[in-house]
């Protein structure tokens, strides 16, 4: 299969993020992409392809337009307001707190545009985010057109992004706006299976209340674990898209055997659906060896998740998201892509 | 009028913030009462009295119990998870995201229970916050039994409190504990004027569907300022509270002639509610020189201000809140209570 990548997309380079009360080195950075790509060309896995550029607009079927300008503006604002350096937002509108009216100060907007502390928003951050949209729409389309399966080697991640809020290291929803284009391009139904460790709280938002795309998560149960406050099984969707939305919580120290059953059971619920087209966000933190995460999968058992995807038979969108064990990155990755191939 | 005042309060000794990135030193530091307790000794104000204990009860009235359960049991989970030092959350269930279930994870609680990333929570916090709390009722006992006025020398400050989570360097809203405890003494009708420099949020949502305790608030308008969302004119009451809540926004730049005009129609609606007793949440930062505040209040105003209060003719217990020009922070609190009692 193809991959799609950019070069673009290592501008956004951040240097801290905020967790525990302490600014900590990025876990989130451009060598993440660099070590994966690497592998791609070292094991000569298929072509790398640049993206095309598709606009604002199919980045607007998904997020919310004041979103997008305040993203596209933040740069100007924050140095007009004498700032320089990374960005970090220090209040939300949790509760009785409101969203509206939007505030003019800078850190007013941070809070309203985002749901945590931990995610650098930097002068490069637009330009970067915009060419993984980008990377995620051109796999899209290369499905579209009749590839059986393409690799979108997206960074920074999306899938933690809401319509109009950002957080998780994650600006656009690459994997939302990869699944609108596909419908937008005559998809009737299309599956989103989130397989990154984390639960991706945006992809399920955004679809939340649609039966035209399907959302499943497997990932650590929320209770425990980053974003804590969605991921649950009790969310199935609502209005028309009631039973459109699973979830798959997995305790902590889950490893392939348990995985693989749950991973079973979602694609079971694929083919229920009968999509034309699977979007995968590919995850890799559920690497036994991931700094941040506390799955336990192996490197050679990502073949099988790759054979175990190919096995729904489904013309396949891989997007990129998280993975933090940066040396293993690239093999782990690129053995989901060769499982698949493979299987 | 009295004075009082615990000494335990110092015992909440935060030393950093999170604000625009960076770990700053706190400004919600000891010293800020010391200050005021030296000058109120030194002026021979008035007696210092400790504060009595009244238990969970009266704070209950006010907050979530799974709230005070959560401040109380913090410093045992936190050291449990093998953290130490100051707590500060990194993620919060903005919109979309649920407030329910509560995460086990203590990284998901800090988020669940607060609204901003600068409030640092630490092992005496919860010591301190009840300190202040029972120094709020305490004043409010002697209001309640006669005397025209009292100040309750509180800190960490209670304002940005809500019903079930902290922000803005408060954990218990003195304020309206005090409110409630009058209510419950016997007060038919209680009014909370803030004259904080920030919007007082927390006792904004605390009463803002009720008749029988009016709120108003004069601070830097939140379209600019800290909080951000919540505080603008049009928040009027909801249900039955319709008609009693009252914000006054001001420009940045404010000066004592812009402010006591708005003072003036606060009182007016404070007049027309005709309440029994009258809950000042008094914050020093609107003086010129206050560090993270933008308004230009000169010391000597500080009496007019209190010369104000005092024309309202009602019992009327003070509650320290903000301010955060140390050195000039005793002079200003105490050149508001002299006035009011040398008016
Ligand atoms: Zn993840
Ligand atoms: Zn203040």
């Amino acid at each position: 299969m193809k991959t799609v990548f950019s070069p673009v997309q290592l501008a956004h380079d951040p240097k801290h993020e905020i967790s525990d009360g302490m600014l900590k080195p990025a876990v989130e950075i451009p060598s993440r992409a660099e070590i994966v790509r690497a592998r791609i060309l070292e094991t000569g896995f298929g072509d790398v392809l640049p993206p095309d550029e598709f606009g604002l607009e199919p980045i607007a079927r998904v997020h919310a337009g004041d979103y997008i300008a305040f993203l596209e503006g933040f740069w100007t604002r924050w140095t007009n307001a004498g700032r320089s350096g990374e960005a970090f937002p220090f209040v939300w509108p949790v509760r009785e707190l409101r969203t509206k009216p939007v505030p003019d100060h800078i850190d007013g907007l941070l809070g309203r545009y985002s749901f945590d502390a931990g995610t650098p928003l930097g002068e490069e951050t637009w330009v970067a985010a915009r060419a993984s949209a980008d990377t995620a729409l051109t796999a899209a389309r290369l499905v579209a057109g009749g590839d059986r399966a393409a690799f979108a080697l997206c960074r920074p991640p999306g899938h933690h992004a809401h319509a109009d809020f950002y957080g998780g290291y994650c600006f656009l929803n690459n994997a939302a706006i990869a699944a609108q284009y596909l419908r937008d391009a005559g998809a009737d139904r299309v599956a989103v299976l989130d397989v990154d460790y984390h639960h991706g709280n945006g992809t399920q938002a955004i679809f939340y209340d649609r039966a035209d795309v399907l959302f499943l998560s497997l990932h650590a149960d929320p209770i425990e674990e980053f974003p804590y406050f969605l991921g649950h099984a009790d969310e199935t969707g609502e209005g028309a898209g009631e039973g459109f939305n699973a979830n798959f919580p997995l305790a902590l120290g889950t490893d392939w055997p348990a995985f693989s059953r749950a991973l079973d059971a979602a694609l079971e619920r694929v083919a229920e659906f009968s999509p034309d087209t699977l979007v995968v966000s590919l995850g890799l933190d559920t690497y036994e060896r991931d700094p941040i995460s506390k799955f336990r999968l192996k490197s050679e058992e990502f073949l099988a998740l790759g054979a175990r995807l190919e096995k729904a038979g489904l013309p396949t969108v891989f997007v990129m998201e998280g993975g933090y064990a940066v040396d293993a990155l690239g093999v782990n990755c690129v053995n989901v892509l060769s499982g698949f191939e493979g299987a």
